[in-house]
């Protein structure tokens, strides 16, 4: 069954918020979580108690075990390995950034169709290697940072790939074989909704 | 009023959409476009009604007037004014980018906490003079790529200039006064989502 995505952006929003607590917050309560986050009250309950029952009376939550809750239930207790296809600057800069791993994913490697860009030692590869570094089904995740005339290309071939899932940052839509499931970091989204709200 | 986010998120799905068709295509109409991305027929029309006014029987919309007519709506039809606060590789790569100013976006410039970073051929300039760079007002947007640990002494630091939108790269919760908003880049929730849909 799929998750309703809408649940799981606020659960993560819930996560990042209780991991950055002081560390010395033992409890708190759904209403905090509300008030800091913006959200209702009530929607906050009904959330958490689908992923760790009952907050206490008056004390609420245990922020430690409600962490480790959140963090099995979106997925984020072990990483799962991920190929970047682009090692452009967008690329490179999610390929060294460490921490995603705190945030489920793992990312093994980068290919780049101009094989100037190869080098071993920062993990960026030949395009042409990608669907021999794929095939023992260990990568679970195909990230796309090229322009957007080439996303559907290289979407294309990792789905030649056993990857299921792929995560776009690329500002176009892209085709996908049945079973495949996209996720598009859509930030000409973000930034209309930006534009949308200033005068 | 402020616009509902899933509908703007959808019509700048539809631009995308429109913008990478071949230029000889002249018309498209609501069900091509929602097959193409996976939407409903109705939901379509719907929402182009509001920006466009109805597609024609038989032929559809006129592919150019229907891309103005959304850049308009959307606001991407003048570029408006950003700056960077976190000139890491995340914060280079955003102001490297020349592909913003099709989505209304100019980033000014990036500031850094760290001076080494300093380098005005490249527009990256310390973060002390980021309060004097905004005051005129010209700058309607700033941008957060530092690490989750200082974004909100970067926030508060915004909201001092009279910068009214805040568009967050970092993961985590951020408070603002009254009348700021901000638009979280929420790779996380991006993330949850995906690791939730592998076995």
């Amino acid at each position: 069954m799929r998750a309703n995505p809408a649940v799981i952006k606020r659960l993560s929003v819930y996560l990042q918020l209780l991991r950055q607590l002081p560390p010395e917050t033992a409890n708190i309560s759904a209403t905090v979580i509300a008030k800091s986050i913006g959200y209702g009250d009530v929607q906050v309950r009904k959330d958490l108690a689908s992923v760790s029952g009952e907050g206490k009376p008056r004390t609420g939550y245990e922020v430690g075990n409600l962490i480790k809750s959140l963090e099995e239930y979106l997925g984020f207790n072990y990483p799962k390995k991920a190929i970047i296809v682009g090692a452009g600057r967008l690329g490179t800069a999610l390929l060294e950034y460490d921490g995603f791993k705190s945030w489920g994913l793992e990312i093994a490697a980068a290919f780049d169709a101009d094989e100037s860009k190869t080098d071993k030692s920062k993990r960026i590869y030949p395009v042409s290697d990608l669907k021999e570094y794929c095939k023992s089904g260990d990568i679970k995740i195909g990230i796309i940072t090229v322009p957007a005339s080439a996303a559907q290309q290289v979407c294309d071939l990792i789905c030649e790939t056993p990857i299921k899932a792929v995560w776009s940052f690329a500002p176009t839509h892209l085709y996908v074989p049945e079973g495949v499931e996209v996720q598009y970091e859509n930030m000409a989204a973000s930034l209309a909704n930006i534009l949308c709200n200033i005068d």
